[in-house]
C-alpha cells in the first residue's frame, strides 16, 4: 500500500484552517498532541471569553446575572449541545455535575423505574467509572450486575446484547465509543434490542460527543451522559451533560434532591417538588463559570459542520492505522482498534509490552498520546485541532522510541 | 444613640484597602452591592489568572498538567481552605461537586455508619437543599426526619438539640450560620450534645466559610460541606468543599463510586477499591478550571487575617443593625436577625411586607441586596469588599423606596 503523505492530506483538508483557532496549536515544544480525546485544547477565544465573563457578567452584573442569563444556561447550553452534537430536540439535555454524578443519578432513576427487574447489564470494556457506579448502585439496591465481554480490539454488538438482555434486565449501560479500543457501537440497533426486552438503556457518550454525529432522538435512546472536556474542549473538569428522553422525564425520579431541581427554586419551599421536564435532573447550583468554554466550541462545531468533522476524523484514524501498520507493526506493536472506519470513533489504540516506558519518554519530547493499561498507547485525534503532519510526527516518534529500546 | 458616620468607619477600617483588590468595586453603576453572601465579587486577579491558566497550564502543558498539578488540587486547595478558613488539619477537605451533591454523599455515608438508628435531625431553618437532600435520603432509606424549629429571627441552640437528639438519631444536619436570619450556631457545644447521644453531625458552612473563623477540628465536628461562591469568591457555581474528620474517613463509605475516588484511578481496575483518606469522597473528574478563582481568594484571606475579617464583619453587621433601627424601623420594618453580634454571621435580614417590590426597584437603581420569602431583605456584608459607605447608601435607598411606596 502506498500512503498519501501527511503534507498532501493537510493541504487537501477543508478543515485545516480550524487548527489556528486553538491556543498554541503550533507551539514548537508540543511536537504532537494526540490526547485531545482526554483533554481537548483550549480555543483561542477561551481566555478572553473567561476574562470578559469575569469583568462583565460576574464583575458588573453580579448576582443579577442569575436572572439575566445563568439560570437558563444549564438548559440553553444543553439545548445547543443537543442540536449540534447529540441529535436531541430541545428540553432534553442539561449541563452540570461530573459524568460520574450524572451516571449515578440516571442509573438510580432508571432502576427505580423498572421495579420488577433486578439486573443491570454492562460492558466490562466500559470506562471504570461507569462500572463502578453500576456496581455501587447494585450493591445498595440489591441488584445484580451482568457483564458483557467484547474482544479487546472491538466492542459490543447488537447480537451480544440480544443474547444477554432479558426480562430481568432493568437497564443496559454501554459506551457509544469504547474508551480503549475506540469501537463505535450501533446505538440505534442496540437500543432497539434493549427495548424489545423491556429494558431501558443509558449511553455513555464521553468518547463520541463532538467527534461524530450522535443521534439520540432518532435512535430512541432513553438516557445518555458524557463529559465536555474531550472533543468538546470545555477545559479540565468541565461539567458533564445529561440527556433524558422527553417521554421519560416525568416518570423518572433522580435521588439527589436539590434546590435547583425543584419546581420553584427561590420559593424556599417546605417540601421538595421536582421541576417539570429536564430541570428535575439538576441538583445543586450549576457550574456557570465552568460551562463558558464549551459554548464557543459548540459554535466552532456549528461552523465546521459535524459531518465534516466526522469525515476528517475518519481520514485521521485511517491514516493512523496505515502509519501503525507501516511503522509500528514491524516493531511488534499490535492494533487494538477496529480496522473498519465505520466501527471506529476518533481514536486508535496500539499495544506493545514496552508502551508504558515509551509513553513516558515521548512526553519528555513533547509527543503526547496517552497510555492505557496494560500496554496500550491511545492516539486521540481531535478533528478540528489535529493535523495529519502532527499525527505522523507522533507515530514516527513512537517508532523511534521502540527502536531505541 | 449616636451613630458613627460611615465615612469615619471607612477611614478607620484597617481592611479598607482590600476593596480595591476586587473587580469594579467602585463601578458607579453599582451603588451598593449587598449580596456578596450569595455571590462574592471577583478579585481583580481572577480574570488574568484564568486567562493565564488557559494559555499555559491548559493550553501548553495540556494533559501533562494532570500529573504536574491538577490531580493534587482537590486536596491541596482543600488543605489550604482547611488551614485558613475551616480550622481543619491537612487531609480532611476536598473541593469538588456542588454543595447539594456533597451533602448527598456525606449524609448517605453518615446514616450508613449508624445502622441501628433511623432518624435524621434537621432544622426547618436550614437552606432548602439541605432539607431536600435529607428528605430524599430518608425516603429512600426508610428513615424518618425530625425537625427543629427555631424562632424566625434566631437559630438552633444546644438546648434545642439536646431536647431532640436521642438513641434513634443517626445524624444531625445544621447550618453554622442560618441562611435567612444569619444566626451563628455554637458549633462546638452542639457537636458535643450530638456526640453525647451517639449521633454524628454535619455542618453546612455555606454562610460562614470565609467570613468568620470556623473551628471544625477544635469543635470535634464529624462532617461539613459548603460552597465557595459566597465569601470565598469562587465565581458562579464554583465547586463545593467536603470535610470529613480524619478519624472517620476509613469507616465511612460514600455512594457515588467514581474513578477519581478509587485507590488507583489510572489502573482502570476491574473493581472499585476506595482510596485511603479523604480522596475516597471524590467521585468524578474534579472541576479544575472552576476551582482556580478560589485559590487567590484564600491567599487574600491569609493576607488580611481571618480574625480581622471577622472583626470587620461584626462592625459591618453592627452598623447595619443601627441603620435598620434608625432608618427602617420607623417605616415598619422589623429586624429578623440576632441583636447580639456574637450570635450573628455576616448578614442581617430585615422584614417588611413590601420588600418583594422594594427589592425589584432597588436592583434597577444598582442597589443590590437579595430577597428571601416571605418578606425579607437580606443585607450581605462581605468583609473584604464591602465598605461602610456602601452599606449606608444601600440602607438609605431601602428607606427611600419604603417611603415612596
Amino acid at each position: 500500500m502506498t500512503m498519501v503523505p501527511a503534507r498532501q492530506l493537510d493541504a487537501a483538508d477543508p478543515l485545516a484552517r480550524f487548527r489556528s483557532r486553538f491556543v498554541a496549536a503550533d507551539d514548537p515544544s508540543v511536537v504532537a498532541y494526540l490526547d485531545g480525546n482526554s483533554l481537548g485544547r483550549p480555543l483561542a477565544v477561551t481566555g478572553p471569553r473567561l476574562a470578559g465573563f469575569v469583568a462583565q457578567e460576574w464583575g458588573r452584573r453580579l448576582i443579577r446575572s442569575w436572572d439575566e442569563a445563568w439560570m437558563a444556561e444549564p438548559v440553553s447550553v444543553g439545548d445547543r449541545l443537543g442540536e449540534l452534537v447529540l441529535g436531541a430536540a430541545p428540553g432534553q439535555v442539561t449541563v452540570a455535575d461530573s459524568t460520574t454524578v450524572v451516571l449515578y443519578k440516571l442509573i438510580r432513576a432508571a432502576v427505580g423505574a423498572r421495579p420488577g427487574r433486578d439486573e443491570i447489564l454492562v460492558d466490562r470494556g466500559n470506562f471504570p467509572t461507569d462500572r463502578f457506579v453500576v456496581e455501587g448502585i447494585a450493591a445498595e439496591r440489591g441488584l445484580s450486575v451482568r457483564y458483557l465481554s467484547a474482544p479487546h480490539d472491538s466492542g459490543v454488538r447488537p447480537a451480544d446484547v440480544a443474547a444477554a438482555v432479558g426480562e430481568r434486565t432493568a437497564l443496559v449501560v454501554l459506551s457509544h465509543v469504547a474508551y480503549r479500543s475506540g469501537f463505535l457501537a450501533d446505538l440505534a440497533e442496540i437500543t432497539r434490542v434493549a427495548h424489545d426486552a423491556g429494558a431501558l438503556i443509558l449511553w455513555d457518550l464521553c468518547h463520541s460527543a463532538g467527534a461524530l454525529p450522535v443521534e439520540l432522538d432518532a435512535g430512541q435512546a432513553d438516557l445518555a451522559a458524557g463529559c465536555t472536556y474531550k472533543y468538546l474542549n470545555g477545559g479540565p473538569g468541565s461539567p458533564a451533560f445529561c440527556y433524558v428522553a422527553a417521554r421519560l422525564q416525568d416518570e423518572l425520579s433522580q435521588p439527589v434532591w436539590g434546590w435547583m431541581g425543584a419546581a420553584e427554586p427561590f420559593a424556599m419551599a417546605a417540601e421538595y417538588q421536582p421541576a417539570k421536564g429536564i430541570r428535575r435532573f439538576i441538583s445543586g447550583t450549576p457550574p456557570v463559570l465552568a460551562m463558558q468554554p464549551l459554548k464557543d466550541m459548540l459554535e466552532l462545531i456549528a461552523e465546521a459542520g459535524l459531518e465534516a468533522v466526522r469525515t476528517k476524523s475518519v481520514a485521521l484514524t485511517e491514516h493512523a492505522v496505515a502509519l501503525a501498520d507501516e511503522l509500528l507493526a514491524p516493531l511488534g506493536a499490535v492494533l487494538a482498534s477496529p480496522r473498519e472506519a465505520a466501527e471506529r470513533g476518533s481514536h486508535v489504540t496500539v499495544d506493545h509490552p514496552r508502551f508504558a516506558e515509551v509513553t513516558a519518554a515521548l512526553w519528555q519530547q513533547g509527543v503526547i498520546p496517552d497510555f492505557r493499561p496494560p500496554d496500550g498507547i491511545r492516539i486521540g485525534l481531535s478533528p478540528l485541532s489535529t493535523s495529519f503532519a502532527e499525527l505522523e510526527r507522533g507515530l514516527q516518534a513512537i517508532a523511534r522510541e521502540l527502536r531505541s529500546g
